[in-house]
């Protein structure tokens, strides 16, 4: 599996997206929702953001992806949030945990906890809200984070064991943790590989919805790949979804290095990055993230 | 009245828009709230989304135009329109609904059907939610359409005849269908009217809200025909709401048009819009939309 | 204190803000919670928009300062505002009233009117609203003031002497207004100050969200003030709020003026706004805003 995710499968990917332009059920807060359904719309994906408790299960069952974002947790939306999962667990749906500004804050903390158990694909937050997620911190501050995404690798290491789901830690270098479903069967000692991802720009932090975007972004790439692999094993699944976890982070990173050419003042910035992930080529996407380890 | 469908008379209402500065009271979903008021203060209106259930009646009441959008139907928000859609039917305020992603979803289908009876002065969506609406299919998959609005012609007709609500089906070339009153009273055999109008660019489907804005844009055309309208015949009137929502349409394709020619990127096309929407002068609006049967 | 509110010293405070980087804990409409997120983080604070009614309390006592915005109040909010103020009075954390479209609508009335009462550090709104607020006048229709700040200094006064708060009027001239602390103990006739201040341009009313973007910077800057005056007296930190209050509101004026330059069509100036919010100096500061008696 780590043969595979090279900059070529992460071009490939990208191209994947585009030719299937998957459906993505957003459950997430009022602050981004506009700027989620610009980023999925920009980079080939489709928004829908349905969130009344007695529609948000079966759009779950529909939709190729769902994101569950909890940055703002209203009251009705909490019990969507929770029918939603349950009904893309049911139905294959793949879904991704955003666990915004849990550990300190008790409704989103106590339904992270809830969610954990419903079979997310992928988990993707900065390294506080990873850490908070674990149990190995208290969290952060809203949305910043005050911890580096290197930090949040045991933390991120813990969620993957208890979860199996891949989980993507953004900072100035994006990490990504995942069990090679592949290195289990054989038996090896090895089964927890992660990545890391560098490019970006500083700026991205001051512009807000480009990590919650993200989150969307994943849940459009888990959609693509289970378009392309209705065929294929449970154990290559499992391995795509590094890949696709992957892809749309080094797709929200390129955009950002690209759009940084343009401005680093935010309001332009956020302009350009939409634009960006528009125009964004595989060939761009190969040049501007570097995959280390 | 198609013989006062004109360029001319496109133009003119633009003017109107401007000089009455009507006040939509948007109930509408949260994904475009923001945009939708932006859309509005651009052209040349005044918004307030005012959508808690012991407010919404009494400013439906005050207000020029009403837009009710069912794209995230909040608990409470299901409440406050149905509320704000039988004030605006006592007090005789023109008010829009914009049906997104009825069909298949229960809580929205179910209160459009009940909203249809409270008296729309016009009825906006794409092709599917249109078709879905009048229960000719069952619908898209969310904001997006899979159909042309060509094909939504006679779902559309049935809703004119059930309602007397003008229509508006956008797409490639928005659809606008409507009864002619004048015609009806003078027993001719063809009372229902339609026109297309060509123009805009396909971009505009790859940012959020501009289908939703145009919702709030035809309330707000309603609200300034009204104001300069209070004398007319139930008659004139009827056919000056064909007008009003023809208009609405037509500045919005115009003015992407005009901002498809600074960049075709989702980011800056979409400030581009706002943009020329606020800068749209009548001669440009006749410019750019062609009027076609 | 008069004395104290010079050009160098709302410019030291702009350096202030982005060292301390304050927290703000926004809960406002959702018209503008993208918008005023952006708008805090391009500023140099941060947001944070916890709105649910069991997490807004714990929040508010942990935040540098607390916005309160009355623009949407969904059921939940409504709760959740008065938790927030509640806490934010006991924990000593400045909050700043937002008092948008009040007057005219009953709920959003009634919760100001309580909220009055619970030690607000300064209040924010256009002429109506301080007007409607005040009791003075009915209020505006939405978010647009009808009347100059000029006419609302009565208001604004009579608000000062019953609830203490530093209040901030916004329109073509700002307003603000507050009671001089050092005056009264020294026994002064004339202890309601008031200074105006010139600058902006007339399209900041073109773009949803500047004014309610106001508020949460004003809560911005109450919180920097306050993180570097934690050692000062009561009479002093009264002082210093005037000045805070004074500060964001150049702060925004001065963007507005340097970003018409740039652009004065509503989607690119809208842009603009946010660069310039991010990129001022002191010194632009001190040129683009005048203080006027």
């Amino acid at each position: 599996m780590t043969a595979a995710l090279t900059p070529d499968a992460l071009g490939a990917l990208l191209t994947q997206l585009r030719s299937t332009g998957p459906l993505v059920h957003c459950l997430t807060n009022t602050v981004v929702q506009n700027h989620t359904a610009n980023t999925l719309l920009a980079a080939g994906a489709a928004p829908a953001m349905v969130d009344h408790p007695r529609e948000a299960d079966a759009f779950a069952r529909i939709a190729s992806g769902v994101i569950i974002n909890l940055g703002t947790v209203a009251p009705h939306q909490v019990e969507s949030m929770s029918h939603a999962a349950r009904a893309a667990q049911e139905s294959g749906t793949p879904w991704v945990l955003d666990p915004v500004a849990v550990g300190f804050l008790p409704v989103r903390t106590a339904l992270a906890d809830e969610l954990l158990d419903l079979g997310p694909a992928a988990i993707r937050g900065n390294a506080s809200e990873i850490s908070a997620l674990a149990g190995t911190s208290s969290g952060g501050r809203g949305v910043d984070s005050v911890d580096s995404s290197e930090d949040a690798l045991p933390a991120a290491t813990a969620l993957v064991e208890r979860t199996g789901a891949v989980v993507g830690v953004s900072g100035e270098r994006d990490l990504i943790v995942w069990r090679d479903a592949a290195d289990a069967a054989a038996g090896s000692t090895s089964e927890i590989r992660s990545v890391f991802l560098a490019g970006g720009h500083p700026v991205m932090q001051q512009v807000v919805g480009t990590g919650c975007g993200l989150g969307a972004l994943t849940a459009a790439y888990l959609g693509a790949v289970r378009a392309g692999a209705a065929a294929e094993s449970s154990a290559a699944l499992e391995s795509s979804s590094a890949l696709a976890v992957a892809a749309a982070h080094a797709h929200a990173k390129a955009a950002g290095s690209i759009a940084a050419r343009t401005s680093t003042a935010p309001g332009s910035f956020a302009v350009a990055w939409l634009d960006a992930l528009a125009t964004l080529t595989p060939d761009q996407l190969q040049e501007e993230v570097r995959i280390e380890n």
